[in-house]
């Protein structure tokens, strides 16, 4: 039988059940009339926004678009790449829209839920996670296995081995769509959100001293809308590119690795079976009428504890039944990329939540100021990388090594891609536990406008609050699935030139020692570019916070009674500056991914590509997680501070943190996942390009 | 005739030039009885540093003498090696100690020259600089002058290759020793001068509102003496460092590359007539009575200019004489270095000065307050490391090619190396102009605390920040030359271990592609430990930081009549703090440097450990960059407001750039520069313990 036809049935199931869910949670009461009117607020924001972001991006993939048809009729790229390269980013904006159409339907749900009970408002927000989930998985199987058909429709009369690899690569090109569209949907949600929030907080918290969501702050509801395009459908399509590009790369490296169709196979049914997994797991994911904050999260860790083990049993009898009891290697793989993402997400818990030793440390060295908090914070993330990189290094050697690597090269790094799938497997489910933060912050931002009791607010401060961590832990998986694919795209790519030139390209030799010069300096450039895109990201941050606080300032100085609470403030102006402000520097954002690997191609060669994919990989995966960690543990030293000690909100030490979480926000938001992208974009472009770059480059 | 005989003559003039500058120094007035005080406790404080210090040291280096020891009796290294170590550390602590006396002789005369004139008191602090930057290079040759001299009268029976062989590696121990204390020197004063100055500035300008360098302040005394101890007598260690790395690696590779003794020569005789040319230059440095500070820059640029001509000259008819005609592309690639240091200075200033567009971009967003400050110096940073790794790849790509590293690989590494030596050639000028701003700060300080006319301030103020740029612009040389060394180095390890291998060493063959696991983990690996060990370093200075704030807060609080300037604070306390806590983590830091390649080299093989000296410099050298221009920018635009632009002293912009300017502190004066001498150091390491690892390793 056909194995590959689980592919769309778990599809489809992930996206039944995300439809039951959608229903569940519409048919909850939204609150009282505030409550409505604020959420539909949020949602007119969000939608506007949208809707400007897929104009502007229209414009990029109609130009790639055309570029890419000009190519396929001078024979550089197949017929397909132009369709798949759209579908590609398509489906991952439409993960992330319908995510959000889910959350923002979903805030003033949790915060009337939170009337009642803290459990309840779980429920609701848990529900919007996890539609969010299931729509990006379904989605990416459901148009991997669209694709798979048809494309093995067309090449049907090829050999098996040029069959497939005609399919995956052009599915390679699926992916780099994906990631384009991930790109712009996490760097301009990330500009926007965290212009609005660092916007809003520098004049209204620190300047003016009213508090945090008070509905006379104009930047206020930028600030929830910003929770939902950039944490929300920013997130979305981001973690439909690391699921789509885990896929995509190990399915690549089957045909080298000699496995054929069936090792296309094993990604695509263990992704699958995770599907199928994840929505088991979301049953177990209840907590008692009185729970305790840190029931809530065993809750949450049960879900994905249960997922996990699913897979890693079912994996086992994959893997048997597809390639035999010879290749258990892979199944090892599949369970060191399983095992890795979990201690990643409890690393990245150690270093950024106030219930451990560092965060603590941090909040204490608030007391002498921004600076300490800032040097503190810096140097925790940078701590911070150790763990993650030995686990990954760990998990490179153990599933290239038990994959059969040292006999057969291709087999190993089959075996490296492999293991990125499984740490991605159960994605429905962990993406469900980060996607519902969002949901509960925009809550309680609903609650503090609409002047709920406080108990409510303290509800959905628990909520939010537990959002942080498994964000952090999110952001784990994101970058740790990152490193792992992104190596496995390089591999593709040596594929990629070696068979083009074996089909009669221009002669090449690869000689990817790492003294040899092009490597060399394709290595440095790595490095550099991604430290270039963290500047200009940030700079994006920077500049359109700048003019939220300028507007902002107007608004307190222009519109008379706002301090009072007797006029409303102009709501909408602040929207509009995030949404224009992130959509201005996303095309050059864009084009430092999509230019540097062929710009490098043509002067330095394949050799230099590689270079310096594996150099952006190398620093970037660092970089990303210190910024990640940075990020989240400021956030978090903030909100220790919050809850009483050191002197609590308003002290000296409390104006510290607020800094420290200030710099973080774009650190967390905007640059760190916008990192992993990134690399994993620059390979597909020197995949997609490979033909072009090997035909006119110098070297 | 044997021209090595030109090394120690030219080390010799470099010597008794230095010795000239330093009698003529001496012989000025060191003025009023209250600079004559303050100069002595300054010069108290560094002593009792030093003496400290080199106690401490002292002890891992007998440790490490013991091990050589053990381990040449064992076989494993040759009979010299422990030797070679210490004396390395010796006459690099020797250059740090020689600069920081002249210094801290030169300071209280510098405002006391400044009483009639700018000029004069230009003359003073460059003469001071001139002393420091002839003892580095005079020593550094000397003591490579007498080594060769040494090991070729031992080995004196072997033939050519095998002779030079037996010298330059033993050299290379030589090299590891300066660097070890390089380390030691960098990091302890950098954490010493970086904790007092933060902590004063932390208590004195933000909490209680007096001046920098009030008399007043517990911690003035201790920040003096921290830029001696860390920005001359660390910065002589570095750079000593530095030089010598490039001089070994490139004699290192000189037998690999074919050129025999001639290869060893040319490096020598380059840094030979880099002396001569520094020299020289010395007398170019002058300015006219009523020099603006236009002028000034004018004067040590000329200075600098003229050397380098002078060794582009001189180095064509070495290069022709030695090598002959045929090998001019050896030429070209010491002209390449030559260049690329020029460059990357130039665009250092670029970044760094306020005179451009960044650092005033810069100076805008303290605006918004310190987030936003700190957000857009980070940028700035990271933005600032494009142009030096692309001009260090075209100087890798020239001196590569050039030198004929198409048909000769190993003849075009030498070529990458020698263009190190190139570009450090001019150090014995560079280092001058470098090495003039700490003691131009320091008179400064004096001027203050002895209440001279505002004039004199005024004057000493121009000079500091002269020497802000100037500084720059030397960690640019620094890190660019790094970056070089480096690979020299890499590429002498390997060499190293296949000699090993072809002498009877267990069988081991390279495989250095960027996709052999065990590269690709060293890759990692090496990304992550230069984060590590900036973490550590900051963390470091900002642990010693507070405790100067307790002790500083302490004081103010306990001491009657402090605040009203009749009690006297105890400044030596604060001295004590800086010194202890400087060397509490000094030993657990260097350790990283030299642990992490022996237990990566046991576990992953010599494949791993390259793979990680190539990821430590992709990664530490962007890092480097980064740190060391966002903290020159953050410094210049806190000096830029103070000019009186966005509101001057005491607004909230300049509350804000003192916070950009305190986080810059650690970035450009601890961790930045010490992260060139980590990643050359573990290189060394990796090759003297190369039998070691080469045995006993698993892989």
């Amino acid at each position: 039988m056909d194995l590959i036809v689980f592919v769309p049935i778990g599809a489809t199931l992930a996206l039944l059940f995300a439809a039951y869910l959608t229903f569940t949670i519409f048919k909850l009461d939204e609150g009282d009339d505030a409550m409505k009117r604020i959420a539909e607020s949020i949602r007119e924001g969000a939608n506007a926004y949208l809707i400007r972001q897929y104009k502007g991006v229209s414009i990029f993939f109609l130009g790639m678009f055309i570029i890419f048809f000009i190519l396929s009729r001078m024979g550089y790229v197949s017929i397909f790449v132009p369709f798949a390269f759209i579908t590609g980013g398509f489906f991952s904006g439409l993960s992330g829209f319908l995510g959000m159409k889910v959350s923002t339907n979903s805030n003033a749900r949790t915060t009337n839920a939170a009337k009642k009970s803290l459990n309840g408002a779980l429920k609701v927000a848990f529900a919007s996670g996890s539609v969010m989930g299931l729509v990006v998985v379904g989605l990416a199987l459901l148009d991997l296995g669209i694709w798979y058909y048809i494309l093995d429709w067309y090449y049907n009369a090829l050999p098996e081995i040029e069959r497939i690899a005609q399919i995956t690569s052009n599915m390679l090109t699926f992916g780099m769509g994906a990631s384009s569209m991930a790109l712009f949907a996490r760097v301009g949600g990330g500009i926007f959100t965290k212009a609005a929030d660092v916007g809003a907080d520098l004049v209204g918290k620190i300047e003016i001293g009213i508090p945090e969501d008070d509905p006379r702050n104009p930047a206020v509801i930028a600030d929830n809308v910003g929770d939902n395009v950039g944490d929300v459908a920013g997130l979305g399509a981001d973690l439909y590119e690391s699921y789509v590009g885990s896929l995509v790369s190990s399915s690549a490296l089957a045909v080298a690795a000699g496995l054929g169709i069936k090792g296309v196979t094993i990604p695509l049914l263990v992704a699958s079976l995770g599907v199928i997994a994840s929505i088991i797991a979301t049953f177990f994911v209840k907590a008692k009428e009185d729970a305790t904050q840190k029931n809530l999260l065993r809750a949450l860790r049960r879900g994905i504890y249960v997922s996990s083990i699913i897979v890693a049993i079912g994996a086992f009898f994959i893997v048997r039944n597809v390639l035999g009891s010879n290749y258990m290697g892979v199944y090892y793989s599949i369970l060191s990329g399983l095992i890795a993402g979990v201690l990643i997400g409890f690393f990245t818990e150690y270093y950024t939540s106030d219930n451990y030793k560092p965060t603590k440390k941090l909040a204490e060295s608030t007391k002498t100021g921004a600076a300490t908090t800032i040097i503190s914070g810096l140097s925790l993330g940078m701590a911070s990388t150790a763990m993650p990189v030995i686990i990954v290094g760990i998990s490179i050697f153990v599933s290239f090594t038990l994959s059969g690597g040292q006999n057969d090269f291709s087999l190993g790094l089959y075996g490296i891609a492999i293991s990125a799938v499984g740490m991605l497997s159960t994605l429905g489910i962990t993406l469900a536990t980060d996607a519902y933060g969002p949901v509960a912050d925009n809550a309680g931002g609903i609650a503090e406008m609409s002047n709920q009791d406080p108990i409510v607010r303290k509800r959905t401060d628990a909520l939010d609050s537990l959002g942080n961590t498994t964000a952090a832990t999110g952001k784990g998986f994101a970058i740790g699935s990152a490193a792992l694919t992104a190596l496995a795209f390089i591999a593709a790519y040596k594929d990629s030139i070696e068979t083009l030139v074996k089909n009669g390209g221009r002669a090449f030799e690869f000689n990817l020692s790492v003294l040899n010069p092009q490597v060399l300096i394709g290595l440095f450039l790595g490095g550099m570019v991604t430290f270039l895109f963290a500047s200009r990201t940030m700079d994006a941050v920077g500049r359109a916070a700048g003019k939220i606080v300028v507007e902002v300032r107007r608004q307190f100085k222009e519109i008379k009674g706002l301090m009072e609470g007797t006029e409303e403030p102009d709501y909408a102006a602040c929207v509009d500056i995030c949404t224009k402000s992130s959509q201005k520097e996303l095309i050059g954002i864009a084009l430092i991914a999509i230019l540097t690997p062929i710009i490098v191609g043509l002067l330095l060669g394949p050799n230099g590509v590689a270079g310096l994919l594996v150099g952006a990989t190398v620093t970037g995966f660092v970089l990303a997680i210190m910024m990640a960690n940075s990020g989240g543990a400021w956030d978090n030293a903030k909100k220790y501070i919050e809850s009483g000690v050191l002197g609590g909100k308003g002290s000296e030490a409390h104006k510290a943190a607020v800094v420290g979480d200030t710099v973080g926000d774009p650190f967390k938001d905007t640059t760190g996942p916008s990192l992993n992208i990134l690399i994993k974009l620059m390979s597909m472009v020197s995949i997609v390009f490979a033909t072009l770059i090997l035909t006119f480059g110098i070297l």
